[in-house]
């Protein structure tokens, strides 16, 4: 009998829960889930006789280490920021530990010790990050082993509303924090590399300058830059890279809406608003606008946002209702971000049987044998439910597998991890795809460059 | 004989320097001048019998503290962040202290300790902050004294280049530390209230909200809304104003034009650019344009910053020299507002026979016995030289009267203060008329208001 420990049980982490439960008997797991709401794992544990729930504080470590203890693995769904100290534990332990969030510089610096206790901690393993590096990486190491050289990789993900369930002028609904969507961002500059040159899009500019992305059966999306896609060339080995580019995916046209909110100012979280418990969703834009005693506030708009009258646009902004005069937002000192993240959360809502999706497009430019040649690589996942939703099932099933792979040793290597390498992704993107989370790739002849003396250099 | 400390000579401190010393034998004076910098203070002191230099650390409190015992009062002109542990030692032992910079939280604490200790901590009392608030409270007080109610207050003030100096298309120099050019009104938005209304303006538009000032003698100005003009509701005592609002003047098209570098993003201060010490200007500007391998710089910023053929902004833009793709910025891992400040640096560079100016304008509307009315009160000063600056003067100028006044008595109250009451500021503005610094005040008929039927509120 080997022990699963799972520290937190919010949201995110049903799609995990089903599969290890659905698991358990037949590989001989035992789960122990930890959170402080007993009912929301009693739920998620719906009745299995393969797991137990214990309610404590699990950032406490008095209370966490016994449990680390009696455990084989522990899975971390704890705010990111306390997987350093789950990690510090499972170390002193010698127990192996898996966590979907990003590798914060703390926990890159206990490589050295985790490679020394003989453990595996393995992070960035969910979606974006997860199986965005395990599907690029898949392709990228093909590539490679075939003797060509990289040229150009793109890379976009989005978490959308789906097909069947989108039915408002913006094309989008809430699938996952509202807050993150909100500040997208903000704190730097979106930086990048194209054909050898270092590219730089500030914030007020990031959601004029998104690319265009067709997808066979799904159709038109655009990406507007994620902040920084530099560093993606040392965790894929692609050091030399002329082109690399991450972006975020929405349907075409939301962008450019979202643009006008920027230049307004209403995405700033730094600051609270005087009086912002009175003010109507009129009165919200407003305070960012011009006074005039006489001009409407929607004509005032279309001039500073330089608006056509015939421009779909505008359907966008009136439907979200920001020019209602009557109705009180509602929030005491407010920031502008917490005002816009109101009055959206009430439009963009999902309704109960709405259902969401995750899109992921990779396209790879390589030198092979004296030709250029072009792969895209292409999944869309859409979810079940409200519960197990294509977020919660593309973080969870990941995670899960992995999880399994590490029991019975098909994943072996010490240290702190991501699953860029072929003995993690190959296990793992295989039996993602009994689950439906496919990736289908393509020959584009001819390959789409930028500069072809360029590329061919 | 009293005694005069003064921590820190740098460049501010001439004017302040001369005023003293020829204040200091009618006065009996004798001053203590403290810099790393013997040959600056030497050079200050011009061989005057009436100081001494000293040369230590003014940032060490043990060699500081015996230095302040010695004095009756203290001028800080140390960076602003080091004023507190003087206002400390100033406290403990019982003397008073000017300082040029903004009260800070930590200064304003310390009131009900200056006043326990007898002692007055005079701060912000150089121009803007200094002379803006005196010349303004001069007027609402005799405002308020005849029985009126303020209804709109907005100030303006700009640290330019003489009239005589003014020979670029910018119509701009640096007259005092570029960076803080560069950076202006980054790090939050800016915030005012206008016939009631709360209004905010982001970063991204602060340069295309500006307000046109005309000048007797001097011409047309633009100021540009600065960061947060609510605070000074508490300031002046106007905490019901329907409207107040502080800018920064410039010359017409300033803004417009600078509007384009925060467009692009090169006023970022951070992050650093890659191979920053490879980049020519005209890499510099491209690393922040959409990649294209054939169009030209100059076309794709045109078409990015949506620039007329004939608008006359670009002349300023190709007059800096932004487009050079021969010479190297010259920068080691440099933010992009390093880089702009670079390049700006070697075109608005004073040259030996520029001068600058200083330029204040007010503007109040308020209601007198049934009547609406309005005064405006400006004032331009021209610098003498490149050591005695307008900026040197106006700074100086106030902070060497006040040392005056506080010794002989003419300013009495006690505690943390800036010179906002009528004991402060009267005799000072006096003073400052003898070295012509002296502000203008006109009664404009009919008032010039934003909304009448508001107004008469």
């Amino acid at each position: 009998m080997k022990n699963i420990l799972i520290l937190g049980a919010g949201l995110s982490s049903s799609s995990l829960i089903r599969y290890l439960l659905q698991n358990a008997e037949k590989e001989q797991w035992f789960l122990t889930i930890v959170d402080q709401n007993q009912i929301e794992i009693e739920k998620k544990i719906n009745g299995s006789k393969s797991a137990e729930a214990k309610v404590f504080n699990a950032l406490d470590p008095d209370e966490r280490k016994p449990e680390i203890e009696k455990a084989d693995i522990i899975i971390s769904m704890l705010p990111a920021r306390f997987h350093v100290d789950v990690a510090k534990d499972c170390i002193a332990l010698k127990k192996n530990l898996i966590t979907p969030s990003y590798v914060s510089p703390e926990m890159k610096a206990l490589n050295e010790e985790a490679k020394a206790a003989g453990i595996t901690i393995m992070n960035e393993i969910g979606v974006d990050p997860g199986i965005d590096h395990m599907s690029a990486m898949r392709v990228i190491d093909e590539i490679r082993d075939a003797g060509g050289e990289m040229k150009i990789f793109e890379s976009f993900t989005g978490g959308l509303v789906a097909p069947e369930s989108d039915d408002n002028p913006w094309n989008y609904k809430f699938t996952w924090n509202p807050r993150n969507v909100v500040l997208a961002g903000q704190g730097g500059a979106a930086q990048f590399i194209q054909e050898g040159k270092y590219k730089y899009i500030p914030y007020n500019k990031l959601f004029r300058r998104t690319e265009i992305i067709d997808l066979e059966d799904f159709g038109r999306f655009e990406g507007y830059a994620n902040r920084n896609s530099l560093m993606y060339r040392s965790l894929y080995g692609l050091e030399e890279i002329p082109t690399i580019y991450r972006g975020t995916l929405r349907r075409v046209g939301f962008s450019r809406a979202w643009d006008v909110f920027v230049q307004l100012g209403i995405t700033d979280d730094s600051y609270v608003l005087e009086g912002s418990e009175n003010m109507t969703n009129r009165d919200f834009i407003n305070a960012f606008l011009p006074y005039n005693h006489s001009d409407s506030v929607e004509l005032k708009l279309r001039h500073y946002a330089k608006i056509d009258l015939d421009d779909s646009l505008w359907d966008k902004l009136v439907w979200l209702g920001i020019f209602d005069g009557e109705k009180k937002i509602g929030l005491k000192n407010a920031t502008p971000a917490q005002m816009l993240q109101k009055i959206l959360e009430e439009k963009w809502a999902l309704q109960p049987d709405d259902k969401d999706m995750i899109v992921m497009y990779h396209k790879f430019v390589y030198k092979l044998k004296g030709e250029l040649k072009e792969i895209t690589s292409e999944m869309v996942n859409i979810g079940e439910d409200q519960t197990f939703t294509s977020m919660s099932n593309t973080v969870g099933l990941p995670l899960g597998i992995c999880v399994k792979k590490i029991l019975n040793e098909t994943i072996q290597t010490k240290g702190v991890l991501i699953p860029t390498s072929k003995e993690v992704y190959a296990p793992i993107l295989k039996e993602l795809e009994e689950y439906g989370i496919k990736f289908t790739e393509k020959q584009i002849h001819p390959p789409r460059l930028y500069n072809e003396e360029q590329t061919w250099k």
